[in-house]
């Protein structure tokens, strides 16, 4: 009954010549008691809904306010004002439903801030710039199935409840059916007994999907994760959520280079994606971000337009280096003599911060870098040992203002070393069994990275919180909705 | 330096004309000391190495075993033999990885069961039943993304850690960075003081993303999810799991009819897809249900192959009725009045039993089903009550040999109607305030429904147990992997 209704997007796609047609819709606002903005989401544009003057009660047209949902029937014409293409003048309004204006949360406040909207997150996908941010989310995550799928990759859904908390890469959440208020079976040495919780072990929420990815690798050939991970890290920074999604590619075969090479191209895809698929919502969210950043002190401004931004890294190779390069530009650097780093350049080894990640991405080289061969004491236990026995075959890829985008690695694939690296890292060899496993019967050289979707996210749109291009996000403190 | 491989699905497509290649892959079989049958996962097919005799040594030889891994180089011709279209003559033959047959897990058994293959589900997916169950899979997924973004559908991402119960889909999993030993600090009442959890109050793991999905919905007109859900129950049955994903789309301004409509379309599109794209995997997957049944009693067996039956549903419409009439044609059945049901007919207004959606499906209407229209006492709170004031906008689809595949419903847009029937069924107002929120500001009509993701692959490939259609299926006592 409903489906009969245009959306707004395919109607301003039409030459207007005096159609009927049928919209539903929000109405974003309306002026002199005859002009309706009216949107539904398909895209930020509205149609301008025109409510001839005399043609409908005052009972009506007091309850077109916004947020208020309207059905509408009628003719599209060229528009006789100026900025919109066409006028839609309404036959019949129909108010599907009310929305009370003085307690509509948005409605509230004249310009809401993105802290306030966090806050009524349920409501802010009506606002022009979530709209543009969930489409854009959307179309991302779209290319990423796209582009894994059109070279043979197998999506493959590793464990979101797991019982291996053996990678290390962060604190990690308890999935449990057992009581916490210290009603919990007991063993008989008195800890608590976890072959009584529902797997009939202790198990938590995933960090990665890597290991159970290489498994898939080692038999399918290329597979990719996309799904969401987990820390419980007590970070309460624009850059760090609780719940967030990642994908995690995983090839055999591959080694260093052929990972830094599927990592870039990924990535330049994805941009492209989006440039191509989503240039309205991009260019909406261009002008937010130059509005915004006219608060700003002049040095503090991008040097570059967002769109400016992602057609300078479409049209430019990342920078390759490796670890030991960097350090050496950073050591050389007049930044680091005249001592402006708060973590000075100690040498070779050091961990590597965000500020000097941010040095040789925003002023040396002004473009993504793939910083490659990492001390092996810095890196996890799968990267592989490279020939130097001093480092591993590591990468990860820095973007300007988002910093570390994808962290990967050629795999260790040799068990004697691996088991060895383990042994060293105190990683339970045991606990592994299973992915050991794979090093005993028919081992390949295989490579893989992660890409954190939000930073990707982030990165496309110029939104600076990361909680504002997840629908709902989970932090320390806060799981509302 | 490894990515100049060729595939082996890709140079399977080629006129072998004596070009040289380069392939990796893992050994299936190694026959005659001569012909060697290699896979790399991107196809079940094999391509047939040669190993020219004499012309590599008896220690290489040797440790050419199942699922050792190799690279070879060599030149691709017509073969001689029967059963393939070319034979890769090797020049060289480089063991990658060895793999010692005697303690290779799926080696030791000539014919491995599924159960057993659950044990060694690390190495599964180099079988030939998991590689074509797992690329029907990744199908099916990039299906549902491209069937939805074609639509201009948004994905949305709703979150996996939930604050809210107030579904009441099923029992859920606690999610907490508390102990769980008895030293969780405590209230002045007593009580476990969740304000020192990690979210500042008592989490959970998500049963359905439906409700914020709406929140989506009622701002971006259609969006759908297709993540992770989880239930806590004990049900150790091939039919259950703990974790499992389901596609959950929303649509602002649908009805029930529409929903039905977006359903069926969906279903067909996705079979469709997998026709079109995996008759390989399908074929395969076919002979091997074949074979499983042949040790069934005849009236056990499917009265349809797997890929006659997946035509049959492309070529047929879903027979549609209310529960009413389904409710009738039970209590009149043959199968009712000779008491062959285990629950008997006692009348309108019961729970329909999976024995009695089978009857209507299998026995009855030989097809998919869409039910719809429920007694309201059966269903959930946020469904939209009929004019009769009995029944509620409710559907299921149930399939053959799988049972309900979809749950949906149009929602309850009406505020009045909503919170009486919370009240009614003791669902929390207050706390879904938010969820009440989009009633109070610009309600429409709007209708959803669920597909169980791992329901749909066991219904394409015809595999019986559900935990042989996910990669590392989480049951009672067991996360293993």
């Amino acid at each position: 009954m409903f489906n009969k209704r245009t959306k707004i997007k395919d109607l301003l796609q039409l030459e207007p010549a005096s159609q009927e047609v049928v919209v539903m819709g929000w109405v974003r606002s309306f002026r002199n008691n005859q002009f309706i903005a009216l949107n539904d989401g398909s895209t930020n544009d509205t149609v301008q809904v025109v409510a001839t003057l005399g043609s409908f009660n005052d009972d009506l047209l007091k309850r077109i306010t916004t947020s208020a949902s309207l059905k509408v029937t009628g003719k599209i014409i060229p528009s006789l004002g100026k900025g919109q293409k066409m006028d839609l003048v309404a036959d019949t309004i129909e108010i599907l439903g009310h929305s009370d204006a003085e307690k509509y949360p948005i409605q509230l406040r004249n310009k809401p801030t993105l802290e306030y909207l966090r806050e009524v997150a349920h409501f802010r996908f009506r606002t022009n710039t979530f709209g543009a941010v969930f489409r854009v989310r959307h179309a991302l995550a779209f290319a990423v199935h796209k582009f894994f799928n059109d070279k043979g990759f197998v999506y493959l859904h590793t464990p979101i409840i797991t019982a291996s908390d053996a990678e290390g890469a962060g604190e990690m959440f308890r999935v449990t059916t057992l009581p916490v208020d210290g009603t919990a079976p007991k063993d008989v040495d008195g800890q608590i007994d976890f072959k009584e919780d529902f797997f009939g072990r202790s198990t938590n929420l995933t960090v990665s999907g890597q290991l159970e990815g290489e498994l898939g690798a080692t038999a399918l050939g290329e597979i990719y994760t996309f799904g969401p991970t987990f820390r419980a890290e007590n970070s309460n920074t624009a850059r760090h959520l609780a719940e967030f999604w990642m994908i995690e590619p995983e090839v055999a075969f591959n080694d260093l280079e052929d990972n830094a090479n599927l990592a870039e191209e990924f990535i330049h895809y994805l941009i492209q994606y989006v440039m191509d698929n989503n240039r309205n919502d991009l260019e909406f969210l261009a002008q937010r971000l130059a509005d915004e950043e006219k608060q700003l002190p002049q040095d503090k401004r991008s040097e570059l337009g967002l769109i400016e931004k992602l057609e300078f890294v479409l049209n430019n190779k990342f920078e390759r280096l490796t670890y030991t390069e960097a350090i050496d530009i950073l050591a050389n650097s007049n930044h680091n003599k005249k001592k402006k780093f708060q973590f000075p350049i100690t040498g070779w080894g050091m961990d590597l911060q965000s500020e000097h990640e941010r040095y040789l991405v925003e002023k040396h080289f002004k473009k993504p870098v793939i910083l490659t061969d990492y001390p092996k004491e810095i890196k996890s236990f799968y990267m592989r040992l490279n020939d130097d026995g001093k480092t591993v075959a590591a990468m990860d890829i820095l973007a300007p203002g988002i910093g570390e985008i994808v962290g990967g690695s050629q795999r260790e694939e040799r068990l004697d070393v691996l088991t060895e690296r383990m042994q060293q890292m105190g990683v339970p060899v045991d606990e592994l069994w299973w992915y050991l496993d794979t090093r005993r019967f028919g081992t390949v050289p295989h490579a893989g990275f992660g890409l954190g979707f939000e930073r990707m996210v982030q990165f496309v749109t110029g939104m600076t919180n990361i909680r504002d291009v997840i629908p709902f996000p989970r932090t320390p403190k806060s799981a509302e909705f």
